[in-house]
C-alpha cells in the first residue's frame, strides 16, 4: 500500500535505554503501538516499534538525542486526524505522542494571543478561552491537537475569513535535530527581524523538528452571528454564486459547499431535513448591522444565480446544528457504505477554476462504481472528495487512486495545489514535483538535509531524502 | 561606520566577462555605482564594483553564474529606499538593479491576484490595476518595488487591516544559487503542499536568492472610505484609545499615531494645520453604514480616553492630503534640522506593551541634544523614532546608537521585535541573537549555507557566515 522503505528499527539496547529514560511513559504495548499507527488514511496501520508519551519539553529533548544516538526516526503524534498517512511510522522508529502536553499556557487577552502545548485540541482552546470573550477560529473539522494542526497547515471552515494556520501561528517552540530549544519569533504581530522560522515549522509535518509549544492569534467573539441555507439546482451556480460574493467584497466568515450527495448523507447521519440539492452554508459575523448587510448582498447574489430564498438559523442551537452536521460530515459519508474504506483527498484552485475544477471531477467520479460525495470550503477554492471504496477490490482502490491522480493534475494544471488542507503526508508526496517542479524540491530537501542532517524526524514524509 | 568585512572584488577579468555578457547593461561609472551604494541608512556611501541592470529572468540567471564562477557578490536592488543599509555592498562585488524588470505579468481580478516583475513600484502597480477596482494595499511610505518590499517584509499603514507582504505574498518565483528558476507556490488561496519557500523568501533581503517575479493578493477597492484626525493631550491616551478599539474587534483600515513633534514637522513641511498635539489618524473602510458605525465605536472609544472630537476629512481631496502629509513625515522629519544625518529605527511589540514602550523611548529621547520625532502604526505594536543628528558630531551617534540600542532591548524584553517592517539589514544584525536566541540564530546560518553555499547573496546581512 504505501512504498517499502529501509528500516531503522529500535533494538534491544535502545529499548532498553529508552525504558530506563522514561519509564512508564514508554511502551511497546502491542495495542498501544497500533493506536499510533492508524490515522484517518486509507493506508493499513503500520505500528512503530514503541511509544515515548511526552509530558513536557525536556522529554522532548531527550527523546530526540536518544532517537539521535540510535539512529531511530522519531513521528510526533496529536489526535491521529490526518489523512493523508502522516503520523504513520513508514521507516521504523519511536512514535512520539505529545497529547499529555495539553496545558494552556498564557493567555494574552489584550494582544489576542494564546500559548498552548501542543496536545491541545481545538474545542479544548476555544472552551478554556470563552471567558475571555475570545475565539480560536481555525476549524478543520476534527477536534485536533493545535500542534498537529500547524503541522499540516491545517485550515477549515472559517479561514476565507480569518486565514489559515499559516496567518495564525504566532510564534513556535520547537525542539531541534540538536536537542535545543528553539522559539521562531517573537509575540510581535509582525516582524521583519530574520527568516521566517515561523512559517517553515508551520506545514512542515514534523520533518523539521518537534513543536513543543505554539502561539496562536486569537479574536474577539463576533457580537453578531448569522448562518443560512442557499440551495441551488446546480453546482455551477452555487459556486457562481461564491466567486460574485467573494468579488463584491462580502466578508462572509464562512462558506461551504455540499453537493446532493453530501446533504442526503447529512441528512441520514444527523437526522437533518436539509434539501437535497447542491447547497451554499453561509456563516456572517460581525455587529447586527453588519451582518444583516452582508446576508442581503449575499442574498441577492445568489438569487442573480438561481439561488433559492435563504433559510436562517438564527438560534444558537440551529446553528451548532447546522455546523455539527457539516463537520460530521465526513462521518456521515462513512455511512454511505457500511465497512467501506474511506479516501478521502483535497485540491485547492484559484477560485476562478473552482467550477470547472468542481464539475470535470464530479463527471469523473460518475463514472466509478463507489459512491462518492464533495464539500468544500469554497471560498478559498478548496474543496474534497471523499470515495467509498469496497475494502477488498483492488480494482476499486485503482480506480480511486487514478481519479485521485487526475483530479490533483486537474487542479496544478488550474495553477492550484495539489492539496489545500489536508498536507502531503505519504499519499500526495508524488505530485510536489509536477506542482513545485523538482528545482523547487531541491530547495526543499536541502532545508530538510539542513536541519535534519540525520533524517531522524518524520522520515520518508513530504520531500524523499535523495 | 559599518564592520569591516573581507572583500571580494570583481577582477578585471571578470568585469570584462561581465561587459561581454550585458553589454549596455553593465556598468562601472562612479555615479551609477554610488547610487548604487546609497539608500536612506545613516550610513555614508558604500559602492559596488560594478552594477547589471537586469532586462528578464535569463539576465538574472547569468549574473548568478557570473558570480559564482568569480566568486563575488550580488546584492539585489529595487528602488534603494531600505532603512537599514540592506543593500549596501559591504563584502564588495556586482550590484544587480532590477528596476527595469517593471511589467505587470498578469492580472487575475476574479482571483484577486496580480503578478508582475521585482522592479514594478507599488504606485504604479495601483495606477495599473485602478480600472478593476481592486487595490494593492501595502503602503511603506516609500514608493518602493515590489521585490524589494517583498524581501524586507514591508508593512506600512494599512497592515492593522490587510496584513504585512508576509501574508500578502501568494507566490514568487526566484533564481536560486544554482541559477535555477523555482516558483515558491502556485496561485491557490491557500495550500498545504510542503515547505513554505514562499514565506522563506519573504523577508530574506536578497540573501537565500534573486526575486524575479511576485505574485501579491489584491482586494477590492472599499466601497466607502472616510479618514478622521483625533487629537489627545498624551501620548498614553492616544495608545489606550488604539488599545481598546482593537480589543473591540472595530477593523480600522489604518490607526497611526503621530506625537507633537511629528506633527510640528509635517505641518511645516506639508503646510497642513494640524493641531499640534499628540493624534491619532484614522481610516475606516466598508460599506458606508459600516464606516459609520466603526467611526462612531472608534470615536465613542477616543472620548472615554479624552480624545478630542474627530476631525473628518471627508473628501478624498482632503484625504489625499492627509495621506500625503503623513507618507512625507519622514522627509518633514528631516527638515526639522537641515543637514542634519537622519537615523530612523522601529521596532515592534505586543500592543498591552506598546504605551509603556512609547512613553519609556520618548522619555529616553527627552534627554539627548537632538531633534526626534514618533510615529507609529500603533494598530500593530509598531513604532518607528527617527533622529536628527548632527552629521559631523561623533558624539551625537554615538548616543542615537546607545538610544537605538535602549530601545530594540526594551522592545525584545517586551516580547517583541527588533523591527516590525523596516528589516535587519546591517543595522540591527547585532540584534537578532537577543531576540531569537543563539540557537535560531543556529538555524538561519544552516539555512543560508544550504540555499547560498556560496555565500554569493548579499553577504554579510540578516545573520554572519560563521
Amino acid at each position: 500500500m504505501f512504498p517499502q522503505r529501509p528500516q531503522r528499527r529500535l533494538n534491544a539496547q535502545a529499548a532498553a535505554e529508552f525504558a530506563t529514560t522514561f519509564g512508564d511513559c514508554f511502551s511497546t504495548n502491542a495495542a498501544v503501538r497500533e493506536q499510533h499507527g492508524t490515522d484517518e488514511s486509507p493506508y493499513p496501520v503500520c505500528m512503530p516499534d514503541a511509544v515515548v508519551f511526552a509530558q513536557c519539553t525536556e522529554d522532548v529533548v531527550r527523546a530526540v538525542r536518544l532517537c539521535q544516538r540510535w539512529n531511530v526516526p522519531l513521528v510526533p503524534f496529536g489526535v491521529g486526524s490526518s489523512m493523508e498517512g502522516h503520523i504513520l511510522p513508514i521507516e521504523g522508529g519511536v512514535t512520539l505522542d505529545l497529547s499529555r502536553m495539553n496545558r494552556i499556557v498564557a493567555v494574552n487577552a489584550e494582544d489576542f494571543t494564546v500559548t498552548v502545548q501542543p496536545g491541545v485540541r481545538r474545542q479544548q482552546l476555544n472552551e478554556e478561552i470563552r471567558h475571555t470573550g475570545l475565539f480560536f477560529p481555525i476549524d478543520p473539522g476534527a477536534d485536533a491537537s493545535i500542534g498537529g494542526m500547524a503541522s499540516t497547515r491545517a485550515s477549515g471552515t472559517n479561514a476565507v475569513r480569518y486565514g489559515t494556520m499559516r496567518e495564525n501561528v504566532v510564534s513556535l517552540k520547537v525542539v531541534t535535530a540538536d536537542g535545543d530549544v528553539v522559539r521562531t519569533s517573537s509575540r510581535a504581530r509582525k516582524s521583519s527581524a530574520g527568516y521566517d522560522l515561523t512559517r517553515l515549522f508551520v506545514g512542515s509535518e514534523g520533518t523539521l523538528g518537534i513543536i513543543v509549544e505554539v502561539t496562536v492569534r486569537v479574536y474577539p467573539l463576533p457580537e453578531a452571528l448569522s448562518a443560512a441555507v442557499c440551495n441551488f439546482s446546480s453546482l455551477q451556480d452555487a459556486v457562481t454564486s461564491v466567486i460574485e460574493i467573494m468579488q463584491a467584497g462580502v466578508p462572509v466568515a464562512r462558506v461551504e459547499f455540499m453537493d446532493d450527495r453530501a446533504v442526503r448523507a447529512v441528512n441520514r447521519y444527523s437526522q437533518m431535513s436539509l434539501r437535497e440539492t447542491p447547497l451554499l452554508l453561509f456563516e456572517f459575523h460581525g455587529s447586527p448591522s453588519a451582518v444583516a448587510e452582508h446576508a442581503q448582498l449575499a442574498q441577492e447574489i445568489t438569487r442573480g444565480n438561481g439561488g433559492m430564498d435563504f433559510e436562517w438559523a438564527e438560534q444558537p442551537e440551529e446553528r451548532t446544528r447546522l455546523w455539527t452536521a457539516r463537520h460530521k460530515g465526513y462521518f456521515a459519508g462513512l455511512q454511505m457504505r457500511p465497512g467501506a474504506r474511506s479516501v478521502s483527498t483535497d485540491v485547492c484552485v484559484p477560485i476562478s477554476r473552482l467550477a470547472d475544477c468542481v464539475a470535470e471531477t464530479v463527471s469523473d467520479l460518475e463514472a466509478m462504481p463507489f459512491p462518492f460525495k464533495v464539500v468544500g470550503h469554497v471560498g478559498d477554492g478548496n474543496f474534497h472528495v471523499q470515495m467509498l471504496l469496497d475494502a477488498n477490490s483492488q480494482s476499486e482502490w485503482d480506480q480511486s487512486e487514478a481519479v485521485n491522480r487526475r483530479l490533483v493534475l486537474r487542479a496544478i494544471q488550474m495553477d492550484g495545489t495539489c492539496t489545500g488542507e489536508h498536507g502531503v503526508g505519504i499519499h500526495k508526496m508524488e505530485f510536489l514535483k509536477e506542482e513545485h517542479g523538482e528545482e523547487a524540491l531541491t530547495l526543499m530537501r536541502k532545508i530538510k538535509h539542513a536541519l535534519d542532517p540525520g533524517n531522524i524526524f518524520n522520515p520518508g514524509k513530504i520531500v524523499s531524502w535523495d
